[in-house]
């Protein structure tokens, strides 16, 4: 199997992970994820999110569910109260899963006793709502509810218990088996009877079952849970769930994964089966399957993903729409689709190597992940749109917003899924930062960290990396404590670095995107210094992209930066502007500033707006000036604004020639 | 009232419509439309589709609700079968009216027996379903049902009664008062009863009770039911419906119609809405009113029209959307919201005689109206987009279609609200051919057509029109019959008409966009001849439409152009052409051409499709060749193709100086 055979990484079959824990774990592999026990944050940019999220989010996402009745729900199950009056939707259980694995990941890392004590006792509210025969679901099966999987369709039961087993899987990696595992066992257990090989051939409208059944399996050691992964992977595609107006394509029930070219239909549907995928080909060494997300992810990856690494073009189905179909305004790029993307692309890294995958994963990080929590880490954005016509209304953060839109930042949703979707990756933020294979160290992230790795020889390495990025470019390692004989030491240089120099054992040298590469006898208190070029730089679409025609992103290392109104002069509207493209972004200590033109409106009455003038709207512009612009990261972050990413620019430069 | 008291042109209190029946027909206002006895088409575009529809259209339509049971409804109601398995939407009904009227306006216009037939068989089946005291609805109100007006956001039972009441208009003005017409009337009380001002305070989800109110208000000359449509329109915008998760602009009930700036929301929803309050407006004379509406259409028509004249640009709402958001490929343009618009905008024209209405209306006819049927009459497109970037499947004619998109048109819809919307305002196509005031007529339209109308002062003018407009330029008046003295002849020379040349009593003269007047006594036997000229041109969009920055699109006359994927080469797709803007388009004996160019791609492997390149994508051109073009209205009609109306241009122009 291509890239997946050389190094064989699995470190426990008994479910604690003597790495402190991390998220995925493959049996082999190109690479091997660093646990919990082998990185630290240090302090920066994630660091910062990382603390907010332990300190803020994780009590806000529980406070949310017990007040609007989700966790109520549990107790009514288990005290035989159900009834038509459940709170929330059908999917509302997996909301308090993925709170449990956060906790659990953040009590992995911090050690801190209250985060234990919140899952022991969200264990107990849970545990009491299981059936006899590991049936756990509070929307179906009970007095007043519909039977059980008389909805595959919409019903999100194995969904939810997909979430479930990813939360056991994350208490069995940094605690060691407990009464969630034990629940989860069982719940599995229930799920490989009930939809084994001779059992009801369904399948769940949507896609989670499988992941956590794959990794779950991996963690337990149990094979049967993967090959039921499998299995579910295999049933999809032939048309085997009822069809809907919105068409089989909504949730991959269209194509077998196997055979299909590109991921279509409901983006975290399709990403979240992606990551299954991986998985069950990585344990069971199946090239054909890890070789079709391979081809999905490029073909989606080029012509069906935002600037930002958001996926997902049309609110209507939350899917991807088609090829080039990637509208800024309209795009949907849902912040658990960021999440879902990262866990594709992290389960391919690791099986290839390929840095590729890291590349959209730092992308994805900064510019969907980051953006979506307030920085008070108490709302979220759902949707993560590249332009934003008119400012949303001022958040309340007593409210439930209805919609995945609006401009700003929602306290709490109808549907909630981002929120613990975030802060269960944010807890395991720097289980990303490095990888291990036999000989060699990658680091992949630059953040201020503390790294003491476990080589595949068993040889340790440790280092302290020290970098205000993404402000700044310099990378500082410094050897801590080195083996004996030479290491493989790889730090990624990401594809927009072009310009990059490293600066180690006593000379200076340009290295390219991909991986720089030093291959020698480390010394411990010995530095080696990664200069990353942060200029900012004007960024252009590929001229199929209908959308983006005549405008011009700016990107600064990894972040994409935005134009905000709340930063025009009074009567000055985004749609005025028009970028002077002869004169480069500047940074000016951190502020990223591009000259515009201002375009004079001059239409005092509404008129059709299609004439045979080529300046149609009619405009006359002053001399360019300087505007300041944003990090998309933080936009809207000054209360309601517009938006815009992409920037119409004076002089369209030709999309061809002559 | 601004431009409606000048003329008051009713001329029936009973309901028999002395012209020969016409849909509407305003107490008041600058412009009386023509009745279908005063107006006869004699070939071309036009009578070309009306005879398609009279042949093809209305038996189509009639057997796809019969053998979906949709006409079986109203059966069960009667036999008091009804339950759960009830056939179709909560609006299924509306359709059905929606025949008879489309039957009634046929019958009216041919008087072949056959059609009058029909609706006597259908007012059969319906008039058995009424409830004794007037409740006439197969969804709500009977056995195994929900209550009646338990679900006025969603429910469409008013909805449905409106278009009973539009029904019964068509036959009253076409024969006069029968049992459709009981029943309608039984209905239209009902809803005065019930929602009254002592009665319950609710408005329909969907506008339509109020513009069917108003109109059989007219035909009867019965205030009450005038006073009802206006209790309605003055109830919504107040928060009247519950809150839905797409918010209350979807039904128009965020801000009363007599403050709103713009439409917004579902563009059906608000465009009948609209409709019904230019009745209202003019009936009442309230001046307040109808400076709304015309508020509306213009902020609406300057920044979220089409330049087909579609209306909507979500699918998800089948919506509006924001001021400049107007995706070519996502463009809604929903046929009914098509037929809506022409439904406003010619109230208004009437109203106030303001030609801007009439342009929109022949935009709208010949690239909606006249786009959505086959050209067999017996398959429809629902949306009307501007891009289609991957070919729809082949149609398939005994298959009901489960959605509004494909880019095929289907034989019937689960939602199928536009074949009989196309099919009734086909019916009556000829009635907005012309307009009496009192000295004057208004030609407004240019077909092959014979005209007997009486003006505001009892004249008789008699004219025959010869034209092969829109494929010819070239329209011939010749009078037939004059009256003594001066007649103010009028010929809407349409905006897009620059050029424009008269040649009457024995000068040929230059004449402007808007209204050419020959204003002395007319010759028997004289000919005027209106020059328009057909000079295929680019058209450029206004810089603040996004979605459409460096394209320009092709129209000739009144017709919007379209490049086909089957038109091309093997080996090249749409996205690799750009228009060659230094050559204007041609017209060769009829072919409309652009000159293109090629891009050759060079992207063997899918790669991340934003760069520091301005070629974005990397393209090469050849020299530049001809590409045929043809009328977007029968776009699709040589089976599943791409299609763009927008096309990249080589060199964009400036979008504002330096």
């Amino acid at each position: 199997m291509r890239g997946t055979t050389n190094v064989t990484v699995q470190e426990s079959t008994t479910g604690a992970d003597p790495k402190g824990g991390r998220p995925v774990l493959p049996s082999r592999g190109r690479q091997r994820p660093l646990g919990m026990g082998e990185t630290t944050l240090t302090g920066g940019f994630w660091a910062t999110l990382q603390q907010t999220n332990a300190t803020a989010t994780l009590a806000h996402c529980e406070q949310w569910m017990e007040h609007l009745g989700w966790l109520a729900n549990f107790d009514r199950v288990a005290d035989g109260t159900t009834g038509p009056d459940r709170a929330g939707w059908s999917f509302a259980d997996s909301e308090v899963y993925k709170l449990i694995e956060a906790l659990a990941w953040e009590h992995g890392r911090s050690g801190d006793q209250v985060y234990d004590d919140a899952v022991r006792r969200l264990t107990a509210r849970i545990a009491r709502a299981q059936d006899a025969d590991g049936y756990l679901n509070t929307c179906f099966g009970h007095a007043g509810q519909q039977p059980r999987y008389s909805d595959l369709e919409f019903g999100h039961e194995l969904y939810c218990t997909g979430h479930l087993l990813q939360a056991a899987v994350a208490r069995l990696r940094t605690t060691g088996p407990d009464d969630l595992v034990a629940v989860a066992r069982r719940a599995a257990d229930h799920v490989c009877d009930t939809f084994g090989p001779d059992g009801l051939p369904g399948i769940c409208g949507h896609p989670e079952i499988e992941v956590g059944l794959a990794e779950l399996g991996r963690a337990l050691g149990d094979s049967r849970y993967v090959e039921q992964a499998r299995l579910f992977l295999d049933r999809r595609g032939h048309g085997t769930l009822k069809d809907i107006p919105l068409g089989r394509a909504y949730f991959q029930d269209d194509e077998p994964i196997r055979t299909a070219g590109t991921w279509r239909g409901h983006a975290v549907r399709a990403l979240y089966l992606s990551a299954a995928a991986v998985d069950v080909a990585v344990e069971q060494e199946d090239p054909e399957l890890l070789a079709a997300v391979e081809r999905q992810w490029a073909n989606a990856v080029a012509r069906r993903t935002h600037l930002t690494g958001g996926m997902g073009s049309r609110h209507q189905d939350e899917g991807f729409g088609e090829d080039w179909e990637l509208p800024p305004d309209r795009a949907y790029c849902e912040t658990c689709a960021g999440v879902a993307s990262v866990m594709v692309s992290w389960r391919l890294y690791l099986a290839t190597g390929d840095v590729r995958y890291a590349d959209l994963i730092e992308r994805t990080f900064f510019n969907i992940i980051a953006t979506s929590p307030r920085s008070d880490g108490r709302a979220f954005f759902y949707a993560n749109p590249l332009q934003q016509r008119v400012p949303g209304a001022a958040s309340d953060d007593d409210a439930v917003s209805p919609r995945a839109e609006g401009g700003s930042r929602a306290a709490w949703f109808d549907v909630s899924c981002c929120p613990t979707n975030v802060a269960r990756t944010l807890a395991t933020w720097h289980t990303y930062l490095a990888t291990a294979g036999r000989h060699e160290l990658t680091l992949l992230h630059y953040a201020g960290a503390r790294i003491e790795a476990e080589l595949g020889d068993g040889r340790i390495v440790s280092l302290e990396v020290e970098t205000d990025y993404p402000r700044d470019g310099l990378v500082t390692v410094r050897v801590v404590r080195a083996p004996e004989g030479p290491v493989a030491l790889r730090l990624r240089v990401p594809a927009w670095a072009r310009g990059a120099v490293l600066d180690e054992g006593g000379r200076r040298r340009p290295v390219e995107p991909g991986l720089a590469a030093v291959d020698r006898a480390l010394d411990p208190g010995e530095e080696i210094r990664l200069h990353l070029p942060m200029t900012p730089r004007f960024t252009w679409p590929d001229r199929r992209i209908d959308a983006l025609r005549g405008c011009v992103a700016v990107e600064r290392g990894p972040l994409v930066y935005c134009a905000e109104s709340v930063d025009l002069p009074e009567g000055t509207e985004l749609d005025d502007l028009t970028v002077d493209i002869r004169a480069e972004p500047l940074d000016q200590d951190g502020r990223v500033t591009v000259r515009v033109f201002r375009n004079h409106r001059r239409d005092p009455e509404p008129a059709w707006p299609y004439g045979t003038s080529a300046d149609g709207g009619g405009t006359s512009t002053t001399a360019s000036t300087e505007l300041a612009l944003v990090p998309y990261h933080r936009w809207a972050e000054r209360g309601p604004t517009g938006m815009r990413v992409w920037l119409p620019i004076v002089h369209p430069a030709p999309v061809g020639s002559p």
